[in-house]
Parts: structure tokens; sequence; C-alpha cells
């Protein structure tokens, strides 16, 4: 079992040890790790945010998990060398194009939410994002009009190949939980969107057990405020997904516990090739005190378990350690609490 | 003072008749008002959305107040077809650009939100969203790829003047209200993005006395719900813009109360030339039975005489009508109450 372990910037450092700690007390027979550079700190070690040889490791390995990127001491870069370029770059060349982020309140914790606790309380979706097509990936570049105007332009656009397979991993999805699919568009302005209105409409024949319907961005938005109880899984392309998830997570306010994790159509002997990660970032205004909520990073670890390796026992470990520290409230500065980043790793290993 | 009335569909029609009584009842001397059918009235009567005598209207108007269009029946008609293609068409022929949306919670209301009360008591902000160009209004269809699938594309762009145009739109109401003001875009990946924040920075020299923060879709959308009161106004592009007003429209909770006001450069002996419309939509599922909220609408032609006319007294009689009938529990089925649109519309003459 070869694992990548891309730790990145910021509190990706930190808590990314925790995660390593957890995964060496569970019992895991050949584990073994390798470490690479990514981000702000590959770009100040190496040049470039994604250097070949850290491509070269994850290549080389069953899953990758991921801390964060993000530095603020390269924002005046070029684009091709500023940090998010390492996240776009394993997405694009690991063909990592379903990206799943469960969003669920744990139990105790409505209060985080800006929600009203009894929508807070609610919330229980699978966000199933695209994250390898849509406008993140057509041509792009900047341009001089007839009248002598600069002009920024992105092509955006999907293929029925590409929309099937996305539609696949969300109708799948739907089918392990409450068998309600929301695929979210702009059908009324965008072509791209009405073959992707299109295509899923055509796969979902395969899942005639699988509820769909379609919902606009805007109104998709409005919706995650207003009633996120109705949503079980939302399947959306890579841009409306990048909007929709975040809110989601926001939703569930705390996003120190969120984890996700990005899988392509690689298997290995083990299960599914994928990156796991914790969605919230680098936070560089935090970091380096050790003071960042590991927990995010540990439930990344287990997703990645289940998903890669099969290994739905060490996994549920993990987790039900996680929850276990919760309900004894263990609590980050994230939460309310004071507890720093390697006691609440202490607090889950002694729980396992 | 000439105005174009067009109130659309479902629940368009019966709040538009309800702002009309209001406009008549205070003293605006020369007032006419002249109908036009759009959205999908306008379809099954002239086999458009947006027939040509309605433009004609419109371009002879001082104004144009509008209901809502949308209407389920039409769902299946080809793209062009389609309700929404009168609101596209208007904007891109009257060239309508800036889109004003106020959201403010109404004292005594900030229950009606999914927020929590004190973060719903904190917002007060206007969104200032480009209307003309961007992803809506470039080239678009359904093609071929060389592997013979379909394949949906959109083109987005913005150049130069587009966003310069805006930017003044969101500077100058800066400076009209907390003179903060937050630019969202999605530089880190779109070229489009990176021309808006380069144009949007340049303005800003010409406004030193606003201060200019920049951020990203994802986290503005995530914002909106962890600490909606930072915003004073917030700058976007027609895509995102369409996603965040909706957003911040349900933060703020009672959306039958919120207006908008889409401004071009054309000026008239009055004022600027607008089109004006609340944010609700025609609702179809209660459209007909006499119980949708009208004040979103009256406020609507409250903002028209500011803006189109220059009226502010008579705006702000009206905008005081509705908060006193507010302040005296005046309440639809939208915000808890049993109050009809008529009975709703008496109320606010009652208090004019
Ligand atoms: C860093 C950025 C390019 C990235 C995205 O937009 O996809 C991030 O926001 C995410 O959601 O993982
Ligand atoms: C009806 C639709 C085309 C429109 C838009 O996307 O602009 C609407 O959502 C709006 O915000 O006015």
């Amino acid at each position: 079992m070869k694992i990548a372990v891309f730790a990145g910037d910021g509190i990706g450092q930190e808590v990314t040890r925790e995660a390593v700690r957890v995964l060496e007390a569970v019992d895991l027979p050949g584990l073994t790790l390798f470490e690479g550079d990514v981000g702000g700190v590959a770009y100040h070690r190496h040049g470039h945010p994604l250097p070949a040889e850290t491509l070269d490791i994850a290549r080389a390995s069953d899953a990758v998990l991921f801390g964060a990127v993000g530095d603020p001491t390269c924002d005046n870069l070029e684009r091709h060398l500023r940090p998010e370029q390492a996240v776009l770059g394993l997405r694009a060349e690991l063909g990592l194009f379903s990206n799943l982020r469960p969003a669920t309140v744990f139990a105790g914790l409505e209060d985080m939410s800006g929600l009203k606790p009894e929508l807070a309380r609610s919330i229980d979706m699978l966000i199933v994002r695209e994250l390898n097509g849509d406008v993140y990936f057509g041509d792009k570049g900047m341009r001089e009009t007839p009248e002598g105007e600069r002009e920024g332009w992105d092509m955006m656009s999907y293929s029925e190949s590409e929309v099937r397979r996305i539609a696949h991993s969300g109708f799948q999805a739907a089918r392990k939980r409450g068998s309600k699919l929301c695929s979210v568009d702009k059908a009324n302005v965008l072509e791209t969107s009405q073959l992707w209105r299109d295509v899923v409409i055509e796969v979902a024949a395969e899942y005639p057990d699988v509820t769909l319907s379609h919902m606009y961005v805007d109104n998709a938005a409005m919706q995650m405020v207003k009633d996120p109880g109705q949503f079980d899984v939302v399947l959306t392309g890579n841009l409306f997904g990048d909007i929709l998830s975040d809110l989601a997570s926001m939703c569930v306010g705390s996003i120190g516990l969120l984890a996700s994790a990005s899988l392509g159509e690689r298997t290995t002997e083990f299960g599914t090739f994928g990156l796991y990660e914790p969605i919230h970032g680098s936070a560089p205004d935090i970091a380096g005190q050790g003071i960042a909520n590991p927990m995010a990073m540990i439930l990344s670890a287990a997703m990645m378990l289940r998903h890669s390796f099969g290994n739905e026992a060490q996994a549920v470990r993990i987790e039900n350690a996680v929850s276990a520290a919760l309900a004894d409230g263990v609590r980050g500065g994230d939460l309310g609490g004071d507890l720093g980043t390697s006691a609440i790793g202490d607090a889950v290993l002694a729980r396992l």
C-alpha cells in the first residue's frame, strides 16, 4: 500500500503530521508513505508548484493524501507558477474527475453554523463535482478586440462523455444514500448546461431507482440557505461545484471537520486511485502556530482507506475515534475550544 | 413621464397591479403608463417572449416597471422562445449593464432569514452585477468533437470597457454608502477574471476614498453565510452576480420585499433610463390566487422614482408607507401572515 503524502503549504504541514500519526497507529500491513512537495513550498524549493518528481510519486502510489496549497508570498507570480496550479495540475494529470464532498453536521456542533440550528441539523448531503472539464480547463487567454481593447476570455464546454462519467458517479453515490439526485446547471442561459442536462437525463434511464431533479445554480444557492435538508446528492459541473460545495460546507459551519475525495477511473489492486484532502485550505493567518484543527485531515485519511483501499473497518474506526473525541468535548480554536493541533491528534489517537 | 409597464407571467400580473395603484396615488404630474406583453404571456399571444411592439414601448419610455417572467408551459420550447429571453433581450437591447440589488433586513423580520438572527441583522449590502456581458452573451452552441461526441460550449469574456463602466457604477455606489467595495472574481482560474481584476484596480485609482478588496467567488459565497455584515458594496460579473445576488437575497430571508434596478448609459430629461423589478420571479405555484406579496414590486416602483425620475421625495414616501405597514404587522403568507395581494396594497396605500 503506497500512499503519497503531499502536505503542501501553511497548516497543511501541521494537520498532515497528525493524519500520518493516525494512519501509522491503525493496523495497515505493508503501508509505505512517500512524501512530495506541492504548492508554494514546492515553488520555493524547486521553482514549480507541481514538480515532475511530485507527479511521479503520485503516479507510483495507490492514493494521495493532500494537505493544502496557498501561499501569499506567491500572489504576484505568473498564473502557471502559483500554488493553486498544483491542485489543478494533479486533477488533470491524474484524471481525477469526480470530487466527492460530504456535508453533514456533527451532533452537538449545530451551533457552529451561521444557519439556524434546526436548518443546520437537517444538512446531510453529498456534493459530486466534476473536476476535469468546464471553463477551468478550456482554452483561455488575453486578446485585443477590434477596437484595440484588452479582452480576457475563457472557453466553457462539456462533452457527452465528460458529463456521462460524472453523472454515473452521482447516480451511484445516490444509490448508496437517499436515492435522490439534484443536478445543478444554468440551462436557461448556457449551451454547456443544456448538454449537461440532456446527458444527465439520458444516464438517468439506467438508474430508475434514483429520483432525479434539476435546479438552476442561482436557485440552488438560495435553497442551500433556505432548506438545505432537501438535498441528498447534488451533481454539478466544475465551476458551479466550486461555489456550491464551499457554500454547503459553510452551511455546516465547522469546515475544520470536512473531508473530500477526488477520484478517477484508474483502479489499483486495492481500490480506486484517489486524492484526499480537507476542504479548509492553507489558512496562512494561523499557519505555524500549532493551533489548526487536524480533524478534517484525519477524516480525509479515513475516506482514503474506504475508497482507495477498501478498508471500511479501519475507516470507521478512525471516524468513530474523531466522533468520540468531539462527543467528549475535544475542541480546537475553530470550534470555540483551546486545544492545539497535536493535542487534538493525541485525543483522536487515544480513542482509536 | 412615460412608464412602460410589463407585468409578465404568474404573480407578475398581480403584484404589478398593486404597484400601479400606488404610483397613481402619489403625486406624479404628467404620468402616463404604457402596457406591454413579455414572457410566456407574450409568447402565447404573439409567438415571441419579447415582441417588437414591447421593445418599442420600452424604447419610447423613461423607465420600465417589470413584473416577472417564467411559465412552466414554455419549458419545452426552443431556448430563444422561452420567457427568460424577454429579460435577457431587454437587458441587451436597452443596454442595461448595471444591476443594483440592495439586500437589507427589515426591522422585525430577522426571523425570516435562514441565518441566525444576529447575522441576518448585520446584512446591509448592495450587489452591483454586470448585466450585458460575460458567458451570458458570448458565442455559444452545440458542436461535434473529433471523436464524434456532442459538446456544448459557451464563450466567456469581458473587455476593458465593459469592466470599466460597471466598476464605475460600483465605486460610485460605494461612495454613497459605506465606501467599501468588494470585487468578486475567480482570477486564480479565469483569464476573464484576471482582466476584470486588473481593470477594477485601474479604476480604483479614481476613487481613493473607497476601500477596495478582492474575493474569489467560492469564498464570497461562504462569507455571505459566515459573516454577511462584512459586505458593503459587492461588485461582480454577470454569472457570479446571478448566483451571489440570489444568495444574498435568501440570506435576508424575505425575498418578497426585495427590489432591483437595471440601469444603462441612456439618460432622459428626468434621470437615468432603467428597468425595475422585484427579485422574486413569477412563482407559478401561487399564481392567480391573489396571495402574492406585492411589496417588492411596490418598492421597485419607489426605486424607479428615485433613479429614473429623480423624485426622492415620492420614493421615500412609498418606502415609508411599506415600512409602516410592516411595522404595523401587515404580513402576507410569505412572512407568516394571511393578508392577500390587494389587502397588502390597500394597507400600503392607506399609509402613503
Ligand atoms: C484553488 C482553486 C483553483 C480550487 C478550485 O477552484 O477548484 C479550490 O477553490 C477548490 O475548490 O479546490
Ligand atoms: C432568468 C435568468 C436568465 C436570469 C439570469 O440568470 O440573469 C435571472 O436568474 C436573473 O437573475 O435575473
